[in-house]
This record gives structure tokens, sequence and C-alpha cells, in this order.
């Protein structure tokens, strides 16, 4: 057998005390996976935490204890940019391989760090930082190595499909909802970065580069949280046939990456509108395997350590891979170009006439439409009686949509703003062009 | 660049004109994934095939053409065990890698031949003999490395699953529903082979092998067809709230390997419930991740050579396993040991006292009612007047169940043959001991 794989471990949090876990108590199992023996020898951490068996390996508060001969592959678990960069940089530099979890890092400064690395000859292991527990970035590299991947699209935030689970489920309206993620420890006390997909839209970028082949661009894009979907309108998609889940959509086109972050109608014969709670899914279309799913936890200290552990284990039989420079010169698109189907919720003023205006204005945008549902309701709250009108169109580009809906809201009798939510229509996206 | 990757690939049906096509049209893609090309040098058929192009490939009706110094790796997509096993056993003999499609000579031979490649250092790929498409084997063996698996269950044939699912959604009988398959190319002429379950079987006890270190034991493998499915009991289980759904599931217990294929009912709520059509999916339960889902077309010639192919570039990287010997050694216990739900059909005569006796024989054997149907039925031709009594049970041994349903049988007031079908309440068997 050969040399033991000696691991420095930075970051003692709930994935670290996860991976320590896994690396002491598996030590034998993982040594005959990985065919060698995978030693944690250093934990490197700004506080220590007493109750973690490290199983003999070394302790240290100074997050340079790593940058040592006598440690071949460094394991940040720190998170944000700020330490963790320096600990990744700082190793890559020395000619160590690198395993992290940190999509934060990765999209902010994954394409600087994958070069370096490259340069370098050293493996850099990031399973950990998508989608948690699914084995998605090994699938893409290996398992689907065989396709030109043509889109994806997924369920990468479990925060968000929590909320919006029970949301549907429970009838609750967001702020009730987001305060039981957050009692349940399923949402920060801050859930700016979850609600409001940034979290979602790192994911996705770095799933992107990865499918293409192309750099990480996260700021290429577009995104769109959920905080102003509507229990409402999740009752109306409902009645329509679909479920409303926050999706990360990236596909191949000819002129770009499509690229975007939002929440979106999914027809509820797709296994994705049934993916609830905090799991992840996502969903690939290669152009010889056709469509795949690939679903479990999102998140999680073991989930995660899961994702981490693999990592060591193809590190030490040596089929990690190092990065590759980035193959293709394709410019982020965001949600330029994109064309489909649109649910829209117009706050009509009860009187007669307002459904033909409406009707006019689409009809001079060449909207089609799909279906509609308007029925009585009761005036609200001292204002205007109005009635929601919801319209589900037919496919329709970004652009037409904008200016309808800018037009719609100037109508005399529509009253306060129109929602619209984008229709993911999977199996056409996933067969399309 | 190191030396191309020379490729000799045996039998040029549906998979292997596919692979061809693959191999052919993206060969500068796989050059760029396997980091050096990966050239078809040779192929090999009984029959020739005219109208492929095999892109400069020699072409002979020699299978023992592909004997050869100048050939790397064999690509055996023969299917059977004789000519296949022959290719398979001399290339690995002389050193060669092998990658195969071939779930029936793995099932058969699979231990001989893994232990022929380990000693040999050669690799041996077989992606593609488990579930098409789905990177399921490179799962296990890499993205879930890090986990103990505890149990796995799945659709892994397509032909029973579109059967199923056309009973189950246009309400056509068995029979009905096999011939609409055989007609539109989902089922063989002869569909022994596929609704029988020997194909299901052959896979569970291959992705078994790989997911609990064990040899590869199909005859440990308790084996039940979905030919005795009515499609009655497809409307009461529906009722129920579950699915019917043919599936294979196998157990790491402390006495062994649990590993059984057979018809079950599936709980609404699951996934696997929702998966239709000639589509396959797997879940896997591991210690440190929990459970995941692997889905995708579980046959047809391009999402199976997408596997394939995937091989030969996880080879060209230098990163496909040799066979590691078998590490566990567990009794294959088949069904034995199991305890689920069961949904039992009695065809009880229409008067009185007959329900009475039958909750007598289940409480006698401890077996707990969950749920029951009875309604008023018209009599059938000309026979005996009776209907069906329907019973959910709650857990029940195999042994236990089995005799009570014997009893049940004797029973005056019962007439013709009691159908049981076991139920998978996949959480709890996903999170079970």
């Amino acid at each position: 057998m050969t040399k033991p794989l000696r691991v420095g471990l930075a970051g003692l949090g709930t994935v670290g005390a996860s991976v320590v876990r896994l690396l002491v108590q598996d030590r034998e199992l993982l040594a005959r996976r990985g065919g060698r023996a995978i030693d944690l020898v250093r934990v490197a951490s700004r506080t220590f935490k007493p109750d973690i068996d490290l199983g003999g390996a070394s302790f240290d508060t100074d997050l340079g204890s790593l940058d040592t001969p006598d440690v071949d592959v460094v394991v940040e678990l720190i998170g944000g940019e700020g330490d963790a960069g320096d600990v990744v940089e700082t190793a890559i530099a020395a000619g160590r391989h690198v395993v992290t979890a940190n999509k934060a890092l990765l999209a902010g400064r994954g394409n600087e760090l994958f070069a370096a690395a490259c340069r370098n000859g050293v493996a850099l292991g990031y399973e950990a930082s998508v989608a948690g527990g699914i084995p998605i970035v090994n699938a893409l590299h290996k398992g689907l190595a065989a396709n030109r991947i043509e889109a994806l699209a997924g369920i990468v935030n479990g925060t968000s499909n929590y909320i919006l689970t029970a949301m549907e489920e429970d009838g609750q309206d967001f702020a009730g909802a987001l305060a039981a993620a957050q009692r349940l420890g399923y949402a920060e006390p801050d859930p700016t970065f979850d609600v409001e997909g940034i979290d979602a839209a790192q994911k996705l970028a770095i799933l992107a580069a990865l499918a293409f082949g192309t750099g990480i661009d996260v700021a290429g894009v577009y995104v769109e949280g959920i905080a102003n979907v509507d229990v409402e309108d999740i009752g109306y998609a409902r009645e329509l046939g679909f479920s409303i889940k926050h999706l990360g959509i990236a596909r191949r086109r000819e002129d770009g990456i499509e690229a975007r972050v939002h929440p979106a109608l999914v027809p509820e014969s797709e296994l994705l509108a049934k993916v609830s709670g905090v799991m992840n899914a996502v969903m690939v279309h290669g152009d010889a395997v056709g469509a795949t799913l690939h679903m479990g936890p999102g998140a999680g200290g073991m989930p995660t350590a899961s994702a981490v552990v693999a990592d060591l284990v193809e590190l030490a039989r040596g089929t990690l891979p190092v990065p590759a420079p980035a193959t293709a010169e394709l410019p982020s698109l965001g949600l330029a170009g994109v064309v489909c189907p649109h649910y829209l919720k117009i706050p009509a003023i009860d009187q007669p006439g307002v459904f033909a205006e409406v009707a006019d204005v689409l009809s001079r945008h060449r909207i089609s439409i799909e279906a509609v549902i308007q029925r009585p309701q009761a005036i609200r709250s001292g204002e205007a009686p109005w009635v929601p009108i919801i319209i589900l169109t037919d496919e329709v580009a970004e652009t037409e949509v904008e200016v309808a809906v800018a037009e719609l809201g100037n109508l005399s009798g529509v009253s306060g703003a129109i929602a619209r939510i984008r229709v993911a229509d999977l199996s056409a996206m996933m067969l399309g062009p």
C-alpha cells in the first residue's frame, strides 16, 4: 500500500465536524476504498471545539498551521471569501491539493483558483460546493463525460424550496414560512443570501461552468429570489397544473450561455415539481443520454461531508482531476433571448371592459393566451374593488412580455402591480433549443 | 498529449452502432475530455452493416480479430454469455481493458471476470450494464465513496415499468399493455426476460455487489415478475394512496444481504412512484448522505452508448478502476427475514360471516389491518357470487403472511386465489436498521 494521504482541515463548523467524524470513524473503510490510508493530521480553526474527537490530529487556532510539508491536501471548510481564500491560495501555491465546500469562494474567485491549480498541477475538489450530498460534479465530469451537456435545471437552494413547499402544502404566506424555516434552522437569521437567490446563482454559475466548459461567471446569471411569490400565486398555479419552484436554469445556445435563477411554474407531471422541503435536485440534458435527474439532500453536515470525503477518496486513488483550462469562450446571456410562457396576475378594477383592454394589449404584442382564471372576489381593505385576472400565456420573449406588462400597468382598469412568473416547460427546454 | 486509446468494438447492434456514432462524431470533444484521443481502430461483428460510418476503423466478421496488440480496450456489445464471454475472457487474458454493457454476462460470470481483470491489472468498465444512461455505477463507486451503502431500491427494467404505467394510466390489462409495448419496440417478441423479472434481478445483483462490496450472486435474488399484477390491483392500490411498481430492493443487514425483485406498492408521496414509462430510477441510502435518487433513460442505443463511452473517457484519463476483490463475505438472504406491510386481495363469497373469518385468521397470526376496501360487486361470468376484500396489513414477516394466506385460502367463504403484493415503505426502509 502506498503512502497515506495526509489531510489538513480548516474550519470546524457543522460540515468540518462531520468530515472529522467520517475520517476518524470510517478510517479503515476509506483506506480500503481509496487504496491507501486517508489520515487527518492537522485541524485548524479559529475557535477550539473541545468535544470533537480529532482522532489524534493536531489542533491549532492559526489557519497558517496547515501550510506545512506534512499536509498533502487542505480541506477548506471555513466559508466566505477572506480567510478561506487565503488558505486555498496558499495551499495551491505550495503545491498542495485542495478540497472545498465553498461556493461563495468559487463563485467569486474560482477562475483564478482553478487556473492556479492547473498551473501547479494540483487537484481541486469541489463536489461539496454544489447541491450538498448529490454527486453532481462527479456525474457531470465523469458519468456523463460522453455528452455535450445542452441544459440543466435544478432546485439548488434548500431554504427556498422549504419555504415554497410550506407555502404550497400549508397555505402559509412567505413571512410565516420563512419564520418557520428560521425556527427549524433551515434559514439563517439574515436570510438574504438564500431567499434573494444569491446562493442559488453561485451554485448555478459553478454547475454551468463545469457543464459547458466555460469560466465561472456569477455576474452573468440573472437572479430573482422568492420574496415576491404570493401564496395566492401558488394556489392559482396549482389550479393550472403547476407547482412554483425556485429554479436555476442554464442552457447552451448558439449565441452563448443562458443562465437564470428565478421562481418558475413547473408542470406537475415533472419530477422536479415533486421535490419538496430542503431536498435539492438537478436535471441534466445531454445530447447522448437525454434527461437525467440527480436528487438528494442539498445541505447539512453529514451530506456535505459525504461529498467532501468522496473527493478525498478520489484524491487518494489519484483520480480527482486537476482543473483543466476553460475550453469554451461563450458569452453569458443571463435572461437575454429567453422565450417562455408566463403566468400573469393582473389586479383589475371590477368594471366592464377591463378584460377586453387586457386582451387587446396582449394581442397587440402577439401574446397568445393559454388559460385564464377570473372569478368574483371580495373588496379588500377599503381600496377600490378589484379582482385578479390570472393569465397563462403561450411562449413569449422577455423583451416583449416586459413591454406588454408595462402597458398593462398603465391601463385605467388595472390597479396596482402586476405579478409575473416564468413557466419552465422542462420537457421542451430539455429537448429544445 | 499521450498515445491514443485504441478501441476494438465487438457487436454492431443498436448500442454498438450508437457507440460508433459517438466515437466518430465527437472525436475531438472526447479527446479533450479524456486528455488523449480515443480512436476506434477495429470493429468486429458477425453481420456487416454497410450503412454505419466506422470513421476509418477496420471491419471484420471474425470476433477474434480484436485479439491483437493494436487494441488497448475491447468494448463488448454482443450481448448474451457465449461469444461475448469468449471475447471478454480473451481480452482480459491478453492484458487488454474491457468495457461492457452486458448484464447477463456479468450476472453469470462477473465474479470470475472481475477476478481475472484484477489479477491482470486491467480495468473493467460496466456502467452501461445497469440502468442504461444513468451513471449509477460511477455514483456508487466514486460520488458516494464516503458512504456505507445501507440500501438501494430501484426501477431497473423499463419494459415492466412501461407496462405498469400503461395499466395505471390507461386502465389496460396486462396482456393489452404488453402487446402495446411490443408494438412500440419496448418489449421483445418473447418478453419473458423482462416481465418475469430476470433482467431486473441481474441488474440488482450487479448493483448490490458494488454497493455492499460482495460478489455478484444473482441466484440469491428473490425474483417475481409483473405478469400476475391485475389492473384491478392497480386501481385499489391507487385508492389506498400507492402506485404499483416493479422494484429491485437490496439491503445490507447484520445477517447478510437482502435482495429481491417483485411488484410493490410504493407510497404516492415517493418520487419512485412518479417514475413513468421506460425511465429507470435508483434510490440509494448511504450512512452519511442519506437518500439520493438517480434517474434517467434505462435503455436505448444512445443512452447506453453514453455510459459505454463515459467508461472509455475515464479509461483514457486513467481513472477507470481495475476491479478490487470482494471485501464482504455476507450471505445472500433473498427474501428471508423480510418484514413489510402487504396488500391482500381476497375473493370472498358474498355471504354473512366471511369477513369475520378473514379477520380472525389475520388476528391469530398477529397481522394488524391498516386499511380495508370492500364494496358490492356484480356476479361474474356465471361463477358463484364473490366480492374482493382488499386488506392493507401492517408490517408482517414473510413466513407469517405466507401461512396466513394459505389458511385464508382454505376458508369455506373464500373462493379462488388470493393476490398478495408487498408494500415498499421506502422512507422507513431507507432509514431503517
